[in-house]
């Protein structure tokens, strides 16, 4: 049965601040919280309609689970699952920085995307959207408990790498053509501002994906199709 | 002033089946409206707190605009505007065709990368979300209006056409390797299910998108960021 400081502790981790106060995040759907489950994430507490793990778990009802669930359809599950201290980062290979990327959804999908590529290391400026958002996790498909995620302050550490920095911009190098490394660091910038004048300095080779469209055409991709065209870019010709 | 008829109107076309009956779908923002206004579309009725575009226009107050907006943050502009009669399809040069895409950001989003990559033909099939679906008409910033689209029985017309048919797969060929014609038909599926088995028969070449990460990595990019990365391929490919 679910009590009413259960239900109050779950509806408050749609809060940044308080998933951090409790040191907590939410993972919904039998796939979602299965994978979790299955990785170095540590879970907290479990609540299901039914019995699906074979761990203790606070059995709850349909109704119940409408009301601690962030889903439109909640899928038989909830798990809380520890938020972990963050990692050394990996500077190596190649790493993808994000500069102000609020959108939940694009967050999720970039985190896909670097599972995809085999991309180990992400790094977010402190603007960036929360990977724990609850939307962002179940945007992630999984991806979040394979990929190393850091928050950071972007300028400082792009000062202090020794690895190339690209970045994707309007004018920059077409992409097709340009000479990619196996290793450096790919930053992307917010949805409407693109990348910030402070971090833009620190790029040393932008890039650009040219446009096919007629002159009226859209003037930018989104950041998440952007992202996966230029890492497809970088894996395609440095993996062969 | 915003009458109560109006507000009903407006907050109905949230609805497929109303649109389709009143022949008519919601445009919003300065830059969305602005750009449907520049275009071919014929503009029914403005709702605005301003005088932007020196046309006629229906006075509203910011609260009115929150009562008849679908955002969270309204921008001060509402447009209704004539939902066309569908055009010939130009079964020429580089055609995306869907399969049962049903999430709205999804189709939003593969729109504007038509655009982006000059693909002027989109087909969905009918169980594909509709184009005039206020969340897709936001997702498209704009490029709903340079792109073709037309819903119909898919099979039917791919077996109909000459052209060759391509489509996303797991256990298709390396799309980095495969040869890719400058005219064609890229087919892409439901975000769950994929191609379904009756299209899966008709396409003449299945191609898939290498993944770089480890055994346990996601088993498949989102549907939009898969099209991203196949139309970057077919442009990049045959374009130079």
């Amino acid at each position: 049965m679910l009590s009413k400081s259960q239900q109050k502790l779950i509806n408050s981790l749609q809060n940044k601040k308080y998933r951090k106060k409790n040191g907590l995040f939410v993972v919904e759907g039998v796939k979602g919280v299965s994978e979790f489950l299955n990785s170095k994430y540590i879970h907290h507490e479990l609540f299901s309609t039914e019995d699906l793990f074979s761990l203790p778990f606070v059995d709850i009802t349909e109704t119940d689970l409408n009301k601690i669930s962030f889903l439109q359809s909640p899928n038989k599950v909830l798990g809380l699952f520890r938020i972990p201290e963050p990692k050394n980062i990996v500077d190596l290979g190649l790493i993808v920085a994000l500069d102000n990327v609020r959108d939940p959804g694009n967050l999720g999908t970039i985190i896909r995307l670097c599972d995809w590529f085999g991309v180990k290391q992400l790094i977010c400026n402190e603007g960036t959207v929360d990977c724990y958002n609850p939307k962002v996790v179940q945007a992630t498909m999984g991806s979040l408990t394979r990929v190393n995620i850091n928050y950071l302050n972007l300028s400082n550490y792009l000062e202090m790498t020794k690895q190339p920095i690209f970045g994707a911009f309007m004018e920059g190098e077409n992409v097709y053509s340009a000479e990619l490394p196996r290793s450096g660091i790919l930053v992307m910038g917010n949805e409407a501002n693109g990348i910030s004048s402070e971090i833009e300095k620190l790029v040393s080779k932008k890039l650009s994906i040219p446009s096919y469209g007629s002159v009226e055409t859209a003037e930018s991709l989104n950041v998440a199709t952007a992202t996966a065209i230029l890492l497809s870019e970088f894996r395609r010709t440095t993996e062969r």
